[in-house]
């Protein structure tokens, strides 16, 4: 941390700085430049710059080191690369998850994961508990829909992913899901997070709403911080002022947090839009971004689905798009699955 | 809900889509205008308006009665007055709540609610629990800071409230609190809300970073279908582009509540801005602006504060806007204590 | 600026880093920290931080100097006051500009001055040259609208603002008007603030509906660097994902500008919120946040109106209005005219 | 247009709603539904839906047509083909424009022209005036600049675009530009589109920092309104809360505006993004997207480069990444040039 003393800061209004960040447990560094003499805060532990700011004669306060360490570049230089049923998300490869929006029934769910099989996805998705804004709204199967997803995924060999919705249902996750998904309303459920970091499967943190990039990386780092190194990110669309599309979909998050942490990042081209059609020029611009994965939403029949169907490929539309992927994917160097 | 069907629209694709709709359990109307065929949906339950543009010759949908019952104007045309510890939120009564952030210790809650009281505020807050970004980050006292503030609000005859983050801590809160404060970042923690539904206590809910004002109503709506009609609506601050301000405080949610909704709205300018210098400023327009209620940071010595000491206002501070801001409250028909 | 160097840079790096800035003309004082070597540069010329992040070894670069000089308080630590007419904007001083959105015809603009001036209004605002975002909608009546806003003005004794939309409009709007006004989408258009910086007469500028407070700062200065010290600023509205008003108002840029600027700002609430019954509470939330003016829009027939007649205030409702802010000014120790 | 009455709403409100349309000179169309009687409005010209919303008895008004028409996918079916120096943007071709942010000299034109050029590149890109935030940044050469890059461009037979910020300087950029190029911050200068409506040459508009897409193609509608249909559309970033990147590049913009009008479109990521390392991986993405065309900045020395050089490609790295574009482009079903 870098504090800026105003011009014609006073030595005593310099000395209390010093003392004030000493007593938080820093070491004072101060360094007098023309115009402005600067003290550098070194050590310590987590403090609020606007405390800094607000003592006499300080001009600004300057993070230098991100809070997140365990999920930085800094702390492992190398991609970290996760593997689920054989699929692989960082480094060089790429992986695909597809399913239904939601889990409706035995049957929907064979539908999908006999055709989804036979086109190679090896990890299915489908929601038993959903996060709905409206209370009068479809809320999900709860545990039936868990069973339902698990035997259908055994069936085909599939690994399975839901979001999990509370504190509460993780042991229940863990009998039926491979990885757990946490939903873009839950990025800040700090509780929840901390909760996950001590379960021994991985953990798809969805990007919030409004999340800014560091944030997000936060979050992973509650879950990495509880000793769960297993950690994808996955963008799904921020809110912006744009009504067109559902959400705004930044697929530049993918170089920015390849840059920043070695973790895996995914894109979800399904809620990032909002509209089928949107769903295939995302899905081959987030590839030839160099996503590590995508997660993509196939319902057999999207006009009879009870929850974002307008956002769900017809089977058919995922296979001709997921072939187009692999060509793609070679020409950035990656493979994908 | 209106569909309208697109120019041109063939008779067969008129027929589909409404057999589409009743299919849905809506029944259609159909009206031949110039140049559109408008298809009216009425009745039936929740529905994407998505899955009917997807439909052969829609142009587009058009959802007319909002999602929301029980918040509404149209269920309850005045507004509802809450009152808590002889403070009225509501009609022409404003509310204030103050104290600090987090509670640290007892000799801070003394050292603040003395002042307080003696100032005439009758509710008490205090976070026991924090959600912060950082998992390194102090996370509050716990159960310990909550009976720290039952104890010091009850030899003040003060009342209390404090953020409830979990489904697992609402039978503890229920001991020791009034108010049940629901952070923004739970906003659309909707299995929370749904629980809060059954207390019999007030429960406040926070504003999310980038929720809109009827996903908002919409929370509320999750708690009063619970049962628990006793809703009152917090205002925090935005996040927009601006840097200058943690938060951009949308006042104008004040009009635009009341005019939607009878539940009472107010407004918390210690994180809607961030700085403390902005606190007092956007009290006095919260209040002009009609609000029915205020809740303040204020701690004894901010600048030790554990947490958004930046944001917190000194005790001397607090009563000069306080009576302040009993100056403006009249010039607009409202009383504010 | 300062320049952190990353943990574990060579003295090579830092040496470069050194003559490059030193070759853009700024002085480099390095200071070894225990972590972090940091070099300041001092003097120099505008230069874009993102060219020294890109040096080997650099880990961030921090601007400590605003860009914006003539209009910081560094500049000039007390308000500037402007008088129009006889009406203050600045210090203790609150001043209202009112009239239609547009100037339609010589009847109605001399239905709504003469209401207005019966108020105590003593500027009268009409727009002469519309910006509308459709190229079908009215485009306004140019000079003839000048014309007419002219002479109903000196009938009352008024003065005269209205939007100049290019540079080859100043030498007309010379004629005609008393305050320039710069449009937000105009608020970036740097050639025509250019020119504004050679007017002899005070220039409005709104904020534009994405524009930064810094930003919007920096458009100040385009103007003062011009040789015009007469600079308003006029808050109204940002955008937002935000659907219930047409922008949102940031009432805090109230009291930021005025820590940073010495530059009287106003608010725009009929813009700033789009919808008439939201223009009084917001008025008055302006002025209880220290405001140093409003521009109100009024029109005697908001139903015929060609333009914004929805954010248009009957002549009765402004009046009443009017009194309200009278009685609220005085107690934040501001006077309204 | 559909305005939609209130649940009871009284004869006499439909009456007067339906004759105040008819005065607007609309048809009105009253269809009465079970809930609420809806009245459709046809013909007539542009109306402001809130003039309407505020009369007795209305609930809602919905805008059913886009107010854009020349530029729609309904007024020409099929995709418009832009042809420069035999670069085709549009329908299955893409093109690319590069250059350096500004032009600087005779010999950094030079440098970089003849790089471009041996690569193939056509249209050389080039600022001579630059809207700079600061008034005290570089300017830009005038008309010296485009003295320079015509005479470049010529000597490697490559055709030329350059920001035009003035009507004024419309005059002089006919004699050096081939296509005439409107800046972020001037997509709502509607002045300047409606005399760029009467040039004999393609005009790129780019998008505004907070334009929705329907504003966009508004402006666009304001060029084609005055004569000239050749309009490229150029996505350059919006702004968002996400400060790890400059702007967030909106790339569903790509199917979202193919989707609604015939024009191109294409993709500035240089801009959008801010950043020389995120260019290449936001380019690939934009072409797998669909993109009509790209412009990317490059510089032969970056480093040097008196504005935007850290958002500069090397002319080695734009090479390597324009191999690798005309790899991804087939596979997309398009060619790139």
């Amino acid at each position: 941390m870098l504090i800026v003393m105003r011009h014609g800061a006073t030595e005593e209004q310099i000395k209390n700085v010093a003392e004030f960040i000493e007593n938080k447990g820093f070491a004072a560094h101060v360094s007098n430049g023309e115009l402005h003499t600067v003290i550098g805060a070194v050590g310590g532990k987590v403090i609020d710059p606007r405390d800094i700011e607000l003592l006499d004669g300080v001009k600004e306060v300057i993070k230098i080191s991100s809070s997140y360490k365990l999920c930085s570049r800094m702390f492992q230089p190398n991609d970290t690369v996760l593997e689920v049923n054989g699929i692989k998300f960082g480094g060089e490869h790429a992986g695909v998850i597809a399913g239904p929006c939601t889990i409706e029934s035995m049957e929907q769910m064979e539908a999908v994961a006999s055709k989804l099989s036979s086109y190679g996805v090896k990890i299915l998705r489908g929601g038993a508990f959903k996060p709905r804004t409206s209370p009068y709204a479809f809320q999900g199967l709860g545990e039936e829909g868990l069973k339902i997803i698990r035997k259908v995924a055994d069936k085909y060999s599939m690994a399975v992913t839901s979001e999990v919705m509370e504190i509460s249902q993780i042991p229940l996750f863990e009998k039926y899901v491979d990885i757990f998904q946490v939903g873009a309303r839950n990025m800040q459920n700090f509780n929840l997070l901390k909760e996950l970091g001590h379960v021994q499967k991985p953990v798809m943190i969805k990007r919030g709403l409004s999340a800014t990039i560091e944030e997000w990386l936060m979050s992973a780092e509650y879950v990495m911080s509880g000793g769960n190194r297993e950690v994808i990110l996955c963008e799904r669309g921020i809110r912006t002022f744009e009504r067109a599309t559902r959400n705004t979909l930044d697929l530049c998050a993918i170089p920015v947090v390849k840059k920043l942490s070695h973790l895996p990042i995914i894109i979800d081209p399904s809620h990032g839009t909002g509209l089928r059609d949107k769903v295939a020029p995302m899905s081959k611009a987030a590839v030839a971004a160099g996503t590590d994965g995508l997660m993509i939403e196939v319902h057999d029949c999207p006009e009879c689905a009870l929850c974002d169907g307008a956002q769900s490929l017809y089977p058919e539309q995922f296979n001709e798009l997921y072939k187009t992927l692999k060509l793609i994917a070679p020409i950035i160097g990656k493979e994908i699955r």
